[in-house]
């Protein structure tokens, strides 16, 4: 079905079953105000007043204008290339999947077009690829790729099937006016209530969750209820399906639920729940990034049709808060930290975002800050939210957005655990330490409580092994989720946190995970020098209890700030605990002996382990180890206490992988084994580097000659770390009282020590 | 021996046999022209001329002023630092390794500043630091670290020392005038002369080689002899020692031959012999880089002391030739092809090669293209060659050095063999394809005939391994070779060419490698679309014969260029083949079925083998297979004809490491087994990208379906090349007549090829 530019008249004809085809390909700049400009459209995300505001301003608004030009040139080569709408057939990263894709982005830009540059092109564009949609539609079946729990009809799942509905909505209201009242009501009759019908009432349980998938779903169907002004499809997306039937059991392909067992369900009730009141989304910031579209993009078509909802101010102004959140979720360089299932790479420079920081803008207080997230995407959206941003832009208005420490809790009410970043920030050097001490995630969530990644000037020092999929690679398994998600990356193993027993976290029982979450102990970053984060998971294995802290230090001890780490583990009986750190790059010295195995085996059966090759294992037979890489031209060490029974694993993933899925990636794993309670104490240092054009390696040693553990019981853990230059500093953290008042007093070793607050590090 | 600066006055007074210390601490800012100007120095590498020059200049030459500027900047922080000669102890990356080497480079600097800038500090703090190497270097026998065959006094090794000398003699040329005579005759006689005698006289096998060893040997003790006016230094360092007692088979600690065997030494047998006519240096890239500089700084000094040697245009001006073939062997970022032993990162961007190109834009024809890469370099050497560069840039006068195609002769005569290398650069995509067909190269030479590496925008996309060491990282055997330098990165296999019934090239015997070189067949990169390199190899295995052909094609089929490669064998008896290719990141598809072993064991027990473990072993089990793989967010394949019988490894580096020296990288090796006579043909393409934060994959298929071997005997091999689009191309080899005039004609099945020259491809 690959139009091409000459025949679209004639397939035109034939398509429309309409008699009336008033079709005016030859003019090719008329004004917008025709004869059928009569209506109210638009009035979703542009407004007859925007429109207006928008074409005043152009070629005085620099990023808008730029932006502008370059959406002319996509389109301009799009409808160059003809219309060209495939039977559906392929799995994601397949063409006719692309081809969709490719098809709804276009019309959205080109229905934007329409409206600020008055060329009619831009309009029979949209129109006749609609048609095609609309001719199409009724002979579709769900999609032929039976893998998802929800089949769609121009996609494999129904999820792009609400991609395309979300953006053609917007194509739509750009042309509605503009269009024979035949044609809007030949559409809106075969085409796009259908459609809404097919997404909500024919898929309930694609409609009616609360997941990111339910929020594109609910946007969907209400965006097109409010440019057909169909009341009904707008309050279904407001308040979801009412009286189903329905198997709160049933799972989806990411094995998550599917229906929420108290019947929420509906736009606002997404907003209610996977939102903590600090605004992170509780399956973690790939997925916020991918809801935040559909939650912004809707919110703003409310904002202009529905003002009374006053959709941004709803739960203490969530969604502004739910993009401040997003925002301090990512590295240096602007990428989402992968917790629960996220792909690397994925950053705030997405075509999504672009829309959402300036909506968020526009609807908020208009924040400097944001601008200078718009001023790094360079682009901004073209309605009036994009615009105001363009002015804040040109007039000199930002500020830096400063991304600080902070903790942004989880669970609908802020009482399921929290995400602690603790940041540092100077000329030279950003550090970002992030601890994930959260609820489950939902579908996407992983068995990682306690779980902690480090990051230097935007790159990984400790890793989160994010997911294993490659989106859109048509290779590998159609773009979607490869089964090591499941046997990998979801595992506790494959995090840097506790795996006791070499089983994961909650047994890997979805339903238990989702039933607990850790608890918040201490967060405090008000001392620039000391900054500290600590919490609780008593619910990972019954029985046990962890308590991990992590400080990140920046004394004048050192010119790279350090880490350490306190993973403090108390169990009713002796059991096996295994902490692996997930460095990269080459190893450099370890102060225990390894030796060189003539065979790699996985170091073990199930639950991860089965993924790991165990490189070597040793026996620390010492009361400290140290382990130093390279990276990056970067040196690091880790230096941690032992006992000397402990084991040192050095393994790497790959095991069991014979499509090569996995990452090769190498980790270091401390083993202690047949305890009760212990400690894993270490630290971690970024401390120098090397230059290939120099052969110069500045401080490729560690500064830190030991870290032992004074004192563990109950009330108080002590820890002694020894810097090679003489100073020694010491760690009590008060293990039941996180209270910053609480006076205390306690002798280790013959001195006293006599502090107030949670801590004490000197 | 750390001195304060408040300590200078004492310690020098105290370090002083002599009577007379003449110090003028006190004043900051004295002209050069005091009492004691009476001689004629500087007349090294600044000249009495130049320096006069330059001043006229400053404040006037950008590039030059901001590198004086820079220069300053370190040295006074050095000054501040205080002055620090320890007596030596540690191998390279050590403490006083480390000292020792800043000590001679802010000597060479302060020298300069004090001619430059008229501040007598700078001279204070040379003349200081000389008194107290004068006052170490008697107590001192052989370093202490006894790894090396020539051990030094300052540091584990002579090549140190002599680095130490030459730099040094730079500085006692600037303030050689200024010093009293008495403090010049007892530096003289107390430290310069005796330790030209010993890292001469003392250390013959040093000092008299064919090797970049030496060349820095005879430099020192040049350049030192210079400064002096002692000829007899000047004369041994030109010539070499003569009528020496030695022991031709000895060797150093890398393996290589000590002495030539027609007993040829000296400054100017190193120019004869280890350069080619084009400028190549046998060593490789990375050690002509190494050698580039004394070689260049002493022919500069030459060139002010005795004009009448002409020494630039010495062999056909083999200098100048060699800078630019220097600049040719670097990738798109200017990185050096770590051809043989080379470390990778090392670039024209090292503080040497600013010496190297300035000297050879001044000395040559000022080729304007040497500028641009003096402007990337953003630095100038602070003398008359620096000035010339800087005023060239000023006044606008670069040209960019594009690298184009080219072979790069190997040999002293230009017949053993070469390197050649094919590029394609467009203003989207640089490609080069670099063959190695030379002869072994020295001590630093690789059993790797007919190898090759491809890169694409400075990027390895095929790698080669380069050395196995850490320069200058203590942690790894003292900044050393490894041993796994010997056992893995010099062995065949680990390269991209033809491993033979599992051992190395000449069986790993440097004698035979030495006596044997490849042979060119031919050349032609004269039609951009399609540019050609082939060349033999009949000595590697006695009664096999290799022949490789490569072709980087970029012709309308294609938006990026790929690469043919036709690797022929034939033998008097069946043996196996192995072919590999290094490439980097992740598997996204395989033609062939792969499975995951239950464990690793290494792919065979010697000869590199073993170091490779062998995570999958597959049958082609077809005529073609294929392979794609994602790195760097871009998508490559690898097509290649198979009979069933072929397998299949995917292996990875890091078996039998204990240490884990060796970078845990992947590669595909193609096995053929119990043949005689056989054509490995490969097509190897990049193809397409992939953006993480647009998340597509953009030409994730290669775009060809298979390649045949149409024909392969003694006079033609032709391969067929099928593209998806169905268009399909043969390449016809003769391959015992490269004549560009030779007529040809050849039926294969049915169809008759005509053609002049020594292919056909269409």
């Amino acid at each position: 079905m690959k139009l091409k530019n000459n025949r679209i008249l004639k397939l035109a004809t034939v398509a429309l079953v309409l008699t009336i085809v008033s079709c005016k390909e030859e003019s090719k700049s008329v004004s917008v105000t025709n004869s059928k400009q009569t209506g109210s459209h638009p009035n979703l995300i542009l407004t007859q007043e925007s429109v207006a505001e928008i074409k005043s301003q152009l070629g005085n608004v620099p990023v808008f204008d730029a932006t502008l030009a370059a959406t002319q040139k996509d389109v301009d080569l799009a409808i160059q290339e003809g219309i060209d709408v495939p039977v559906p057939k392929d799995m994601a990263g397949g063409y006719t999947h692309s081809q969709h894709t490719a098809n709804y982005k276009n019309m959205q830009k080109a229905g934007v077009l329409f409206q600020l540059l008055e060329d009619e092109k831009y309009a029979i564009y949209v129109r006749d690829m609609l048609l095609e949609y609309a001719k199409l539609y009724p002979t579709l079946g769900r999609h032929p790729q039976e893998r998802s729990y929800a089949r769609g009809k121009f996609f494999w799942q129904c999820l792009n099937d609400s991609n395309w509905l979300t953006y053609t909505s917007q194509a739509y209201d750009c042309i509605y006016d503009w269009l024979p009242k035949e044609q809007s009501d030949y559409l809106n009759k075969n085409l796009f209530r259908p459609y809404a019908d097919f997404l909500s009432i024919e898929t309930p349980k694609y409609f009616n969750r609360i997941h990111n998938h339910s929020t594109w779903g609910n946007v969907s169907v209400g965006m097109i209820g409010l440019v057909m002004d169909d009341e009904e499809l707008v309050n279904r997306a407001l308040y979801g399906l009412k009286d189903l039937d329905i198997d709160t059991n049933a799972i989806d392909n990411d094995g998550g639920y599917i229906y929420d067992k108290d019947g929420k369900a509906g736009f606002l009730a997404n907003l209610d729940s996977p939102f903590s009141p600090d605004g992170f989304y509780t399956e973690g910031p790939y997925y916020q990034r991918y809801a935040m579209y559909p939650f912004m993009i809707f919110a703003e078509a409310l904002q202009n049709k529905k003002p009374e909802l006053k959709i941004f101010e709803y739960k203490d102004a969530v969604l502004l808060k739910a993009v401040d959140a997003l925002i301090n979720l990512t590295d240096a360089d602007g990428e989402f930290f992968p917790l629960n299932d996220g792909q690397k790479g994925m950053s705030y420079y997405t075509a999504s975002l672009v829309s959402v920081v300036d909506i968020s803008y526009y609807h908020g207080n208009k924040k400097p800050e944001l601008l200078s997230v718009a001023k790094a995407q360079n682009a901004v959206q073209l309605n009036a939210s994009g615009l105001a941003v363009a002015i804040g832009l040109r007039d000199g208005k930002e500020k830096p957005f400063l991304k600080k420490s902070i903790e942004l809790s989880d669970g609908a009410n802020g009482d399921e655990g929290a995400v602690g970043i603790l940041r540092y920030n100077d000329s030279n050097n950003t550090m970002a330490l992030v601890m994930k001490y959260t609820g489950q995630g939902l579908s996407h969530g992983h068995y990682d409580k306690l779980s902690f990644s480090l990051y230097e000037n935007g790159e990984e020092v400790l890793q989160d092994y994010g997911l294993s999929r490659f989106v859109n690679v048509e290779q590998k398994n159609g773009g979607g989720y490869l089964k090591e998600n499941k046997t990998f990356a979801k595992q506790t193993i494959a995090h840097n946190t506790v795996t006791q027993n070499e089983t994961s976290h909650f047994n890997n029982d979805f339903e238990i995970g989702s039933n607990n979450h850790s608890e918040k102990y201490l967060f405090d970053a008000s001392n620039p020098e000391v900054q500290i984060m600590s919490a609780t998971e008593t619910n990972a294995y019954p029985g046990t209890n962890f308590h991990r802290t992590m400080l990140l230090v920046k004394d004048a001890t050192v010119d790279i700030p350090y880490v350490i780490d306190l993973f403090k583990v108390t169990s009713e009986k002796p059991n096996q605990y295994d902490l692996p750190y997930y460095y990269f790059g080459q190893i450099i010295a370890t102060s225990f002996k390894t030796e060189a195995p003539k065979s790699l085996t996985p170091l073990g059966t199930k639950n991860g382990y089965h993924h790991l090759w165990k490189e070597t294992q040793s026996q620390a037979k010492a009361d400290n180890i140290q382990f130093t890489w390279l990276n990056n031209r970067k040196f690091y060490s880790i230096t941690a206490a032992t006992t000397n029974e402990d084991a040192i694993i050095l393994a790497r993933i790959g095991a069991n992988d014979p499509e090569f899925n996995l990452r090769r990636d190498p980790s270091i794993i401390l083993r202690k084994k047949n305890t009760k309670a212990t400690v894993f104490a270490s630290i971690i240092e970024s401390h120098g580097d090397y230059n290939p054009i120099s052969e110069k390696a500045n401080n490729a040693y560690s500064s830190f000659k030991s870290i032992k553990v004074l004192l563990d019981n109950k009330k108080y853990t002590a820890l002694e770390l020894q810097l090679k230059s003489g100073v020694s500093k010491v760690l009590i953290l008060a293990n039941n009282n996180a209270s910053k008042e609480a006076k205390h007093t306690l002798k280790i070793n013959d001195k006293n020590y006599e502090w107030s607050g949670s801590y004490y590090f000197k």
